[in-house]
């Protein structure tokens, strides 16, 4: 069974804003076995919305489309449903009474433009969105089905989960694929290199097994996928060797998060962390306490952009730093010691790198990066070369501290 | 002028990867002038890819694709496009010297596979990638052209701005439209309240002229835009009553993100800025120091995830804590005071909050944030709730802390 999403909005087509809704999506139908075959993304212009729409019905089974669902005149998604499926607007009074109940502290939105919200079209089916004021609607074509859904993502989200995929999961209970990804992350190997090694595991790959490689700040996930081919023992089996195959360079054998790994390391051990951050301000610990659940194992950190802030609040002797310069393996471990101490922690990690554009030196180019870990079992640090773009840089860096804490985790 | 993206890559339809890229390309190809008319993302599959090509070659003057130029087996683009426009691949001895160069310090990189990457289109205009070893490649079709790029943000960035869009600019010369957008931010008033504010404006508005509604995180962006059909003066006027008609609402008058207009000011006026956070976790410091020149201002923070952080190294006394709890006004006025004393600056922000999903009371509900800003006038706090899901708490945390800011720096 296959989907596609048409995403409505100008603000996709001028770069305002990410689309971060479709990969959300693509996650939740995959799980569903229900296979993504195209994302489409076009104005809110009813010329190119119907022709999105006739092409995707050309492809697919299910049509998924988000956004344009507001009360404002740029919206025009509903109206234009309803032309493409030959039905008008009426008025719903249940959505009415959703829209009192869910503005009933705020009765200033509930003016005359609210109340184009509970006006649906009379051949879709109504579902609730249970956060907004924007109906989910369900128009069937034949044997196929449209759903349309707000474009903002938590909205988007909770009508996906609660609404529309149990709905669709109802309706089209015809056979569907059951789709496997595996997926397991390595460092340190070059592409190219990893993919001679792999070479005859890929020649020997039956029919309908793929893998792919997904570099990323320093680390290559490789993904086996089946759409329905292979059964659960044999992608195990074919999971099994490529781990095998690529056990010098494992980080990990998931797709998870490598701060969810950390994480999840953690609180298996019952230990803690802190950070003390220059270069990376704070990325470090945002990924750190990102999901939930991480105050049992993540204290707090000690950003400390300014050298003020090393020197008074983390420590560093001030002539540490005028010896050998912030971006040093002195400096750095100082940090590490310092901020594991204050907050007392089991681990600690320390940045300090020159994220750019500015400040760098021949001998200290813009993307180096100094790292130290501080464990009950001592301090060590390394230096990287992380690239030439800021934000490159700082993702990076957290991507090595990372990977170097989980290694020093495992001993 | 018109434009269109078509991404390949299967990580993208099963949701393992967000599509940033779009979002940036849009933008640059806005200052040239050239509308974004669609984006695509396909599958890396033969018959999708072509698809693809055949419908948006249909719609516009320019093809631009992303993605599937690896050395690995999955990536399939260079071969369909030889194929799509009856070309074959030749040995190039510019990309082969350039890829010996690249790697002159990494030789295991310089393996077979690698070689494959100096194999190029017979017809195609090769184009140098100065960061990567696949090559930019540039497809004539009559008067319409295709370009070719990596999907790896950064390469695909530096290649965009160095190469394709130069490269376009000279080929394509024909008259272009001037695409204008103007955007403004307002808080404090419903979508649809604001709407009804706007509706003799905007049935006023000429022919051409479009106004939109982006809300996220709290703020509404207005945006207006025109492609080709006002002038700059025409824009200006219509911007300037927008911006009259919201006055009491404006956060700002341009598109800027919160915290480069944060910057900006405490840059003008050499002061500094720190932070003390609970439940944004360092959020709010990444958004701080994001952008090049942040350690003109930005100094550093204490993130407090612990208890023991807040009553250790920012000294809220614990029967504070036990009388009030962490997510109090009492407690966030003694962490935005104290962060701003240690670090020695002028501002401050302190956050603590109940980010879920677990930890909310009936009193205190998950999604209560209080946040209290220390500048040199006083102490100021308030008390937010900010939905329901964890990302968007905080999300929407850090915009209320930096409008607040906003508004305390201006007085």
């Amino acid at each position: 069974m296959r989907a596609e999403i048409i995403t409505i909005g100008d603000e996709l087509l001028i770069g305002q804003v990410v689309d971060t809704n479709s990969a959300w999506m693509a996650e939740r139908l995959n799980e569903y076995g229900i296979e993504l075959y195209q994302i489409t993304s076009v104005h809110d212009e009813r010329t190119a919305i119907i022709k999105a729409l006739d092409e995707a019905f050309g492809r697919v089974d299910i049509v998924l489309t988000t956004g344009g669902l507001g009360p404002t005149k740029d919206d025009i998604t509903k109206q234009v449903l309803c032309d493409y499926f030959g039905t008008h607007l009426i008025e719903s009074a249940s959505v009415r009474a959703h829209i009192y109940d869910l503005y009933k502290d705020r009765p200033d939105v509930l003016n005359r433009l609210t109340a184009t919200q509970w006006l649906v079209p009379e051949t879709a089916t109504i579902l609730e969105n249970r956060v907004g004021s924007a109906p989910l609607m369900v128009f069937n074509k034949e044997s196929q089905l449209l759903a349309s859904m707000p474009g903002v993502p938590y909205e988007m989200k909770i009508a996906m989960d609660e609404q529309i995929l149990p709905y669709i999961s109802r309706q089209l209970s015809a056979i569907r694929n059951q789709i496997i990804h595996r997926t397991l992350q390595v460092t340190g190997i070059p592409e190219s290199s990893l993919a001679i090694l792999l070479e005859d595991y890929e020649n020997s790959m039956p029919q309908g097994l793929h893998l792919a490689y997904l570099p990323k700040d320093g680390i290559i996930r490789l993904r086996l996928s089946s759409y329905g081919e292979l059964t659960e023992e044999e992608m195990t089996y074919w999971f099994a060797e490529l781990k095998r195959l690529t056990a010098d360079y494992l980080i990990a054998d998931t797709d998870e998060p490598l701060e969810v790994i950390v994480g999840r390391m953690l609180k298996e051990r019952h230990q803690t962390i802190s950070t003390a951050e220059s270069c990376t301000g704070g990325k470090l610990a945002s990924l750190l306490n990102k999901h939930a659940g991480s105050s049992a194992f993540y204290y707090g950190s000690i950003i400390s952009y300014d050298n003020s802030v090393k020197e008074h609040v983390l420590g560093v002797p001030a002539a540490l730093i005028k010896a050998h310069g912030v971006v040093s393996e002195e400096v750095v471990r100082v940090m590490a010691e310092s901020v594991r101490k204050i907050l007392n922690t089991n681990y600690s990690i320390a940045t300090s790198g020159i994220a750019g554009p500015t400040g760098g030196s021949e001998e200290k180019p813009v993307g180096t990066v100094w790292i130290a870990w501080a464990t009950p079992e001592g301090t060590t640090a390394e230096c990287f070369h992380l690239g030439k773009l800021r934000e490159q840089i700082t993702d990076r860096a957290c991507m090595k501290a990372l990977i170097g804490m989980i290694e020093r985790i495992r001993g």
